[in-house]
C-alpha cells in the first residue's frame, strides 16, 4: 500500500489533484482511500439529529451506520491513530492512500505550489516532489519512487 | 470484546435501551461502540457537498475526514465485512459493541418485546433474552453469560 501524501497552501488545487490521480488509478482497477482534515475547525456536524449521535452522546467512543451502499463511521480522534487508519485501510485491500493536508506530518509528501512559495516549502519534512499541479508527470514521480511511499504495516516507511 | 445485537419491531425503544446501557458501561469506565443501520433505505445523505465527498465520487472507497475530536469514516459497503469492523473495532480497545437491528443476522440477540409478539420473535435467530426494555435485569442476565456474547478475532462466537 502507497501513501501519498499532498500539501499546499489554502486553493493551491489539493483536492482537484487528488481527485485526478483517484480516477486515474480507479481506471486502472486500483482501490484508493483518502485522508483528510476537517477544513474549518471543530468537527464536522453531522449526525446530530441520528440515533447514531445519539450513541455517541451516550459515551459510545465508535459508532457506524450501514446504508445501502456506503457505510459511515464516527470516532473519537484520540482512539484512532494515524497508523491504526492505515492498518484499518491496509486490511481492506487499499492500494493508494492519498493524505490531503497535515503539512506539519513527516510523511513523504508532493507540495503543489503556484508561484515560488520557498518559506512554506521550507517548513515541510519529507518533500518527495513540488508541483505545479500537473498530473502526469507527478504520478511518473511517485511511480518510478514507490519504495519511498510504501507503507509497511506497523507503521514507518 | 462482547458483541450484543439488540432486536425489536419498531418503536420497540431499541436505541434508548442500548444508549442506556452505554451510559452504564460508560460510568464503569468501559468503551463501548455501535454499529445500526440506516434507519431508512438508502444511505445517510451526508457530506454531499464536502471535500471527501468529492474524493469518493472520483472513485476512492473509503475517505476518512480527521476532526478535532471526531473522526468520519465513509467505505463502500462491499468493502467492510461484519468481520472486518469487528476487527477494527476490537483494534481500538472496545469492550462492548451494540448491534441495533439487522434481525436476521444470526447474532446473540435480545429482544425487545412491548406486548405479546410471538410471531416476531418467532423468525429470529440466537435470541439470548426476550426483554420489556427494563435495563437491569438485562445487563445482568448478559453480565451472568457473558461468553454467549464474546467475539473471537476471525469471526464467529
Amino acid at each position: 500500500m502507497y501513501v501519498i501524501q499532498v500539501v499546499g497552501l489554502k486553493n493551491s488545487g489539493k483536492t482537484t489533484f487528488i481527485n485526478q490521480w483517484i480516477r486515474a488509478l480507479t481506471v486502472k482497477g486500483l482501490q484508493t482511500a483518502t485522508i483528510k482534515h476537517h477544513g474549518h475547525g471543530g468537527d464536522p456536524d453531522l449526525l446530530t439529529n441520528k440515533d447514531s449521535y445519539k450513541h455517541y452522546q451516550a459515551g459510545a467512543s465508535i459508532t457506524t451506520v450501514i446504508g445501502e451502499n456506503q457505510l459511515f463511521m464516527t470516532a473519537e480522534q484520540d482512539k484512532l491513530s494515524f497508523d491504526k487508519i492505515l492498518n484499518f485501510y491496509q486490511s481492506l485491500g487499499t492500494d493508494y492512500v492519498f493524505v490531503e493536508g497535515f503539512k506539519k506530518w513527516p510523511l513523504p509528501k508532493i507540495v503543489l505550489v503556484r508561484d515560488s512559495q520557498e518559506d512554506f516549502v521550507n517548513q515541510l519534512e519529507n518533500v518527495q516532489l513540488i508541483s505545479d499541479g500537473e498530473l502526469k508527470s507527478a504520478m511518473h514521480k511517485v511511480e518510478a519512487n514507490l519504495d519511498i511511499f510504501t507503507w509497511h504495516e506497523e507503521g514507518g516507511w
